[in-house]
């Protein structure tokens, strides 16, 4: 069977980011084949084109069997338990659903010598600590990486560049900083605030939101840009390369949440919790995106504003929903 | 039970660099009480106050156990799979009985709290290429692993400099280069040379040795050097620092050749097997030494002419002793 949109494997396809790279690949190429693996019995939503196995990475055998039945033209690497801090309860874990899981993968593509060009995701976090006057972060910057998660994100990525010089294997790689937009689970910084804060506008909550440190300034991007980045890449990245996935601006969360007042139009009080305030947190960290940008032809598609009043819709619409379906078996009776 | 020597686990208790370390930590402590892990159902010889037990570290329920019943003062961490050939054609195993048999080792010690100081033996193989006018390798240099198995390594580094850091394990750091010795397997180069030379001198051989390019400039320590240092860094290393261990002096493999034959007294032709000549290997490295001094005192024991002497002696006894066990069911008819 030929199909002329190509075939996608995307791993960790239940993920928040899989969905929105799932839908921008329909709508940029409705006849392309999709097939979604992730350790869920089901997905979470139904796509066109779209096949859904249930599939552990750590099963080699399993994976290898699914890669020469499917034949990816491309595979988008987007399995990973990404937390920091889960990496720093249960760092075994998180090695191997990052590292051990990647080498599974890219050795199977070997063996089975398989023609696919692999994007290979990565994170800011690999970088480790450097001082707010080197931001913005450069890709030709020493990765020194100081906690579990990231140490296993840059094994990976030591592999990736490994079997793309050595193996020959077709492996673009990116360190990707942070992103947010609408679905995005509330234990994140920003989908947390908003929450609190539509709870205050809708006057379901008093007028104080809880914060850690708002003083640290990161690099956001909105979700559908990132996937827009990484479908660029898989077409015009250079094998072996590693980009990083950015805004190159650097928000202070305090600005973030001045913003979703200002769209909310409320009054709050910030209630800094200190027992939230991490003691060494690195207070700014930025990216260089020019890399990207002269690769892809990127550029940014969703403004702050833009995406911060999409979340609060989203939030809006997803409790409303939450209380429909919390009220639905009254309703019924 | 309360041991004077202390007690030290040792992993790969059954090759080559354990068998020097346990005879030394005899020699030097009579009183420790030392248990050996491997994954043979055997352990290849017999020492003082040695207990063996077969064990795969990948097994970390396993493993834990072991250590929750010896609780060992000292680790010294020398199983792994360190055949760089082998990476390349089993990047996954090579990976896993480096990097997560290594992380099995470190989480179950911090998951059980064990104060117990750990060694973690890592290779030069991590630099990967430097050009000549850079050496000797020192440790601050930014390290660019070049084959799978070097990759493991680094992942290991990386593991263990987080573990000092982070979690406060106490965990000493080397990057060893080449190692020599008496009872070193001749598919390793030197013995390799050694048993044709022998060969040759004894008249059951040719008056030809086959070898690679022995042009190449590499950094040779004697085991016995290895195993000393490896018990200073015991006492005397900085947790979370890194330590090449190395005699600081390249040796082109054709002065060894010259320096053996010198040693048999005889006439060789060397034939160079142009299959054998790797198109990119590195031309020159060697390392600098100058922290493990500075840190251990440790000054070198064994000359090169010393070492060739020693490993020609012993491959002169194992042979006729090989011969012996081959011909003794004759003898005994």
């Amino acid at each position: 069977m030929n199909y002329d949109g190509g075939k996608f494997l995307i791993t960790g396809a239940n993920g928040f980011v899989a969905s929105y790279f799932i839908e921008y690949l329909n709508s940029k190429q409705p006849a392309a084949l999709i097939l979604g693996v992730d350790t869920l019995e089901e997905p979470n939503c139904g796509y066109k084109n779209f096949q859904y196995l249930q599939l552990n990475l750590m099963d080699k055998a399993a994976l290898s069997n699914v890669l020469k039945n499917f034949m990816p033209d491309y595979i988008v690497h987007l399995a990973s338990v990404s937390s920091v801090s889960k990496s720093w309860q249960e760092p075994v874990e998180s090695f191997q659903n990052n590292t051990n899981i990647f080498l599974n993968l890219i050795e199977s593509i070997r063996e089975l010598n398989i023609k696919t060009r692999i994007l290979s995701v990565g994170s800011s976090e690999e970088y480790g600590e450097y001082s707010e006057s080197e931001m913005p972060l450069k890709e030709h910057y020493e990765l020194h990486p100081n906690n579990p998660y990231s140490v296993a994100r840059v094994a990976q990525e030591l592999l990736s560049s490994l079997y793309a010089k050595s193996y020959g294997l077709d492996i673009v790689i990116t360190r990707s900083f942070n992103h947010m937009g609408p679905r995005q689970k509330d234990i994140f910084v920003i989908p947390s605030f908003i929450k609190q804060l539509v709870g205050i506008a809708d006057n379901s909550q008093a007028g104080v939101i809880n914060t850690g440190n708002i003083e640290v300034v990161r690099d956001f991007l909105d979700v559908r840009d990132v996937v827009e980045i990484y479908y660029n890449l898989l077409f015009k990245g250079i094998s072996g390369e590693v980009y990083n996935v950015c805004s190159g601006t650097g928000l202070k969360l305090k600005e973030i949440i001045a913003m979703i007042v200002s769209l909310l139009n409320i009054d709050v009080h910030i209630n800094v919790d200190k027992t939230r305030v991490r003691p060494n947190e690195t207070m700014v960290i930025t990216g260089d995106n020019s890399k990207i940008k002269a690769c892809t032809g990127w550029e940014q598609r969703f403004s702050l504003e833009q995406t911060l009043s999409d979340m609060i819709d989203f939030q809006r619409k997803n409790r409303d929903e939450k209380e429909a379906s919390i009220h639905r078996p009254l309703l019924s009776q």
